[in-house]
């Protein structure tokens, strides 16, 4: 069952500022919820969830609240369209001291503000093997539900850290960056890497003229068409797989 | 000035029923207008455009139906978050009777629904220089607003197609079928190709078993991390940056 001022409450996660506030965010359907059962890097607080759910994973939520709810009352707080069996509220992530950036790969993300393409980012970062991200403050909210939903349960996986980014890639000397342009060298033609920021840039307007002028080496992705750019997640897609 | 009910009738071209009574859909901005302005493809029947927009471009619209409205008017019939100067009402492609895929690469897409991926698919194509897609007939409708706005113009220069896909596929024998699968020859180290059938799967299904049937050639993304899938989109773009 599911009291009503719980069931506000959950609503009201969908917006950042209540989020910010209560430092927890909601992550919903079967999938992803395991991935957050099995991951070191937060935990569960609460479970709201259909009964064949609890039936068939009640044992892998040790410790974890518990609530049964129907499909009514989980179409009530649920952010999908579809709801799916079960909804978590988590603990944000704990934001770590230092971004450790030698001897790895990191991808940098300027002003990605659409949460599904911020999300997609995710998940290709964690499809390569990369476990941190850095983005510009301006960047979509980490635990907006549609960047949650969109990275598939890659979010249980890879860090994300925001910050100003020019201030930030200035104190970079040690590694090179890496970024998209139109002219630059064939990523066709690149040798493999293995340590480097590679930067992609917001949607419609690329990368910023401050950031741009701290790439190392730039990047081009050949096309024969006429099509103008590419979208952030393919091109980023595009560069990792033959590159990392 | 616009008329109530030319109002009502661009509103209702949201829906694809009346799109395909009608035999016109509609595209959005002064980027995608211009670029079917200048296609063959297709011609533009009546534009809807406030008065700079017609000031800089009327001399680039010989022929075609100009209405002068207000931000006010354009924000009624307009299916965009932030309306962008210009609506253009547009005849629907002519259907080709034939598809040629002797020498040259098409894509193939399976139950893509997502309107914008399914836009983002075509952009791809364009950028690779693929001028034909051919589509499983339950795919994205071609004509949704979503669809048309997400190929950023690219709609204007390539050609779709809907079919059953398994059997067309059956019928292709004279070209080689390619398509992403878990176990495949590695994409960074296959040679480019200049003819083929390039299938891409529906977003979270994947490709359906009677297509998987008769695919010739498996390709494979490596991948290091535990993400269980690519964005449909984002695995085309590998693919084809990899091949063509």
């Amino acid at each position: 069952m599911l009291g009503k001022s719980q069931a506000k409450y959950i609503q009201s996660l969908g917006q950042k500022k209540v989020r910010d506030q209560e430092g927890v965010f909601i992550a919903e359907g079967p999938k992803i919820v395991a991935e957050f059962l099995s991951s070191s890097k937060t935990r569960i607080l609460q479970l709201y969830a259909l009964p064949d759910w609890i039936r068939a994973n009640h044992k892998d939520c040790n410790g974890v609240e518990l609530v049964e709810i129907n499909e009514g009352e989980l179409e009530k707080i649920s952010q999908l369209a579809t709801p799916n069996k079960v909804l978590a509220v988590i603990k944000k992530f704990e934001a770590l001291s230092e971004i450790q950036t030698k001897g790895k790969i990191s991808l940098v993300l300027e002003t990605i503000q659409d949460p599904g393409n911020f999300g997609t980012l995710i998940r290709i970062a964690d499809w390569f093997g990369i476990e941190q991200i850095i983005c510009s403050n301006d960047s979509a909210d980490l635990y907006n539900p549609k960047v949650v939903q969109s990275t598939m349960g890659s979010i249980a996986r890879v860090n994300l850290f925001y910050t100003d980014l020019a201030d930030w890639l200035q104190e970079q000397k040690d590694v090179f960056i890496y970024a998209a342009a139109l002219k630059g060298q064939n990523v066709t033609a690149m040798k493999k890497i293995n340590e480097g920021l590679i930067v992609i840039g917001n949607e419609s307007k690329g990368i910023s003229s401050s950031v741009f002028d701290l790439v190392d080496v730039r990047i081009t992705i050949p096309g024969k068409g006429n099509a103008e750019s590419l979208n952030a997640a393919v091109a980023a897609g595009i560069i990792l797989s033959h590159i990392v």
